[in-house]
C-alpha cells in the first residue's frame, strides 16, 4: 500500500503570509501611534480579532474589520483618516505579489508525479483562489479545497474526496493546530514545517512521539519522508 | 436515463437575503442622512461594490467594507459614530435568523429522495455554512458548494463531482445571471424561481426558449417540472 494524496497549506507554507499581517500591523500602529500605545493597540487588536471569528471566520477581510474596528476603539470620532489608511491596507494586502517559499516548486513538482496533491486552506474564497493562480503553481494541484475549519472531519472528507481516505493521505502545513493536529486525528500523516512566525491563534503544542508525525526543517524534505510513511 | 443531481442556491432561493442587504441599506441612508442624498448615497454604494469585486468577492464582509468606504466618502473625518454602527449592522446580518422561504422544506424532502441534492452559492464561506445549518436543512443536502464565482465551469466541476455531470442535472436559483444562464452553458436543465428583489449585479435576460429552461413561480413547482426533464 502507497499514500495516495498529499493535503498541503498555503499560507506560510506556500508562500509568506504572517510576515504581510505583520508589516500591516506595523503600519495600523504607527497611525494609530497618537492615540495608543503599541503594546495595548497589539494586545487589543488580537483580543477584537479572537472575538470576531466566530462571526468573520478568517482571512484578509475579517482581519481589515477587525482592524477598523481597533481604530474605533482607540481614535473614535477621530477615525476617519485611519479607517481610509487601513481600507487601503487590505487592498494592498488582496493584491500584493505571490512568490513561492525556497524550494517550494521544485518540491511540489517532484510529489506532482507520485501522490495527488490538494491545497487545503482557510481564509477568504477568493483570496485564496487568486493566491493559487498568482503562485503559479496552480497546475500542479489536482484540487483546491477552501475550507471555514481545519477539523479532523475536514480531513476526513477531504481525503476521501481525493484520494482512498485518511489513511492513506498526508497533510503538510506550517500550523501545529490546523495543518498536523486534526489531520493526525483524522488518521492521516502529517508534517510540520515551522515557518519563522505564527500568529498567537495557530500555536499548539508539538505531538512528538507520535508515529505517524514527523518536524521537517524545510519542505524540500518532504519526499524523503513519504518514502518512509507506510500506511499498512 | 434520468437526472442525477439537483443544484440549489441558497440566498433568495431557500431563504430571505436580499431583504436584510436592503434593510441594511436603508439603516446606512438614514444614518448618512446628514451627509448625503439618499439617491446619491445608494448610486455611490453601488458603484463601490460593483468596483470592489473583484477584490473582496462577494458576502456580508465585503458589503460591511464597501459600506464603510460609502460612509468615508460622504461623512469624511466625521464617519467615525457611522462607521461604528456599520460594523453592528454587518455583524447582525452574520447572526440573523434564518427562516426557510414557503414551500422550501418540503419540497426539498421530495427532491432529496429522488436525487442528489446541492446547495451551490456564492459569499462568506463561513457565514453561508452557518445559514445552512440555521435553516434546518442541512441533513437533506449530501454537499454544500461555496464558490467564488458561478460560471459555466463551475457546474461542470461540481455536477460532476456530485453525479453523473452537467447533462444530468439541472440547477435552480432565483439568480439568472449566476444560477441560470451558466448552468445552461454547461449543459444542464436550469429552472428560474424569481425573487420580488433582484440585486442590480444579478440582473440578466431570460433565455426564453432555450429547452433546457423553464421559469417557475414558486419552488414547489420544481418536481414536477425535473420530472418532465428528459437527458436523452
Amino acid at each position: 500500500m502507497r499514500l495516495t494524496t498529499v493535503g498541503v497549506d498555503a499560507d506560510d507554507t506556500l508562500w509568506h503570509h504572517e510576515t504581510v499581517f505583520r508589516l500591516t500591523q506595523d503600519r495600523l500602529a504607527e497611525l494609530l501611534s497618537p492615540f495608543a500605545a503599541e503594546a495595548d493597540l497589539r494586545a487589543h487588536l488580537a483580543e477584537v480579532e479572537a472575538r470576531n471569528l466566530r462571526f468573520y471566520g478568517y482571512g484578509v477581510k475579517a482581519f481589515t474589520l477587525s482592524m477598523i474596528e481597533t481604530a474605533l476603539a482607540f481614535a473614535g470620532d477621530n477615525s476617519g483618516a485611519v479607517i481610509r489608511e487601513i481600507l487601503a491596507a487590505g487592498r494592498e494586502m488582496l493584491t500584493h505579489p505571490i512568490e513561492p517559499l525556497p524550494g517550494v516548486e521544485a518540491t511540489l513538482r517532484t510529489l506532482a508525479d507520485r501522490y495527488r496533491l490538494v491545497v487545503i486552506t482557510k481564509g477568504d474564497l477568493l483570496d485564496q483562489e487568486r493566491k493559487v493562480a498568482a503562485s503559479g503553481l496552480g497546475e500542479l494541484f489536482s484540487a483546491v479545497e477552501i475550507v471555514s475549519e481545519k477539523t479532523a472531519d475536514t480531513y476526513r472528507r477531504l481525503f476521501d474526496r481525493h484520494g482512498a481516505g485518511a489513511a492513506r493521505a498526508a497533510m503538510i502545513g506550517n500550523s501545529l493546530r490546523s495543518d498536523i493536529l486534526p489531520a493526525l486525528e483524522a488518521g492521516a500523516f502529517a508534517a510540520h514545517i515551522p515557518y519563522h512566525l505564527t500568529w498567537a491563534h495557530e500555536a499548539a503544542e508539538a505531538p512528538i512521539g507520535q508515529p505517524r508525525f514527523a518536524e521537517l526543517p524545510s519542505i524540500c524534505e518532504v519526499p524523503a519522508w513519504l518514502e518512509r510513511c507506510d500506511p499498512g
